[in-house]
């Protein structure tokens, strides 16, 4: 089977619409870097909330790029994991966080430019 | 200015969103083989409406990440090409692409795996 994801229908499309998500990028990056409970997640991913961290796991962990494991301690401690798969994906995922972090000045001048030329063309 | 995704509040967290939204990277993975006119970017990115083709572009340029050019034609002709910025980028974008589509099978089976193990838990 041929994959493409310019095509509406192929699997992938689906695919790249979960991966190409802000969360699931924060998620397993931070992730790539060690194993880590619910709690110390959601702290380190900062405005995410429980509801959507939680709804992001479980996708992940269908897709299989990350493993949820339950310790019967009291109350019950929940771990997440990276998997093998996942973590063939983190180059990927941390070179777009890198690409962000190292070209913001350019993108900050650009959009002053912008809106320098809306607000001139608007006068 | 130290920028870091994973704070709430950096800019970078926004661009982030922006770039992490599927539309967008298929627009600049196909910006990045050439300049393109509008209706031939709708038709090549399958699913695309014509007014999320229009507000993504105008983000894309509103980033410096995208150019947009008017011919006075009859009717006026409008293209789109990558800017050097943007063409930073498209590496990283090509990558993510290429890795859904490689991996499919894999995340398939996981999910297969997934969707058996909830089956018999609920039985």
């Amino acid at each position: 089977m041929e994959f493409n994801v310019y095509a509406e229908n192929c699997p992938t499309r689906m695919l790249l619409d979960r991966l190409a998500d802000k969360w699931a990028m924060l998620i397993l990056k931070r992730l790539s870097d060690g194993k880590m409970r619910f709690n110390q997640l959601r702290r380190d991913v900062e405005g995410i909330s429980q509801k959507v961290l939680s709804q992001v796991l479980k996708k992940l962990e269908r897709d299989g790029l990350v493993t949820r494991t339950v310790f019967p301690t009291v109350p019950v401690t929940v771990e997440y994991a990276i998997t093998p798969l996942g973590q063939t994906l983190t180059s990927t995922i941390a070179a777009l966080t890198l690409w962000a972090e190292e070209n913001m000045p350019h993108i900050m001048e650009a959009q002053r430019r912008y809106d320098g030329v809306a607000l001139t063309e608007a006068a």
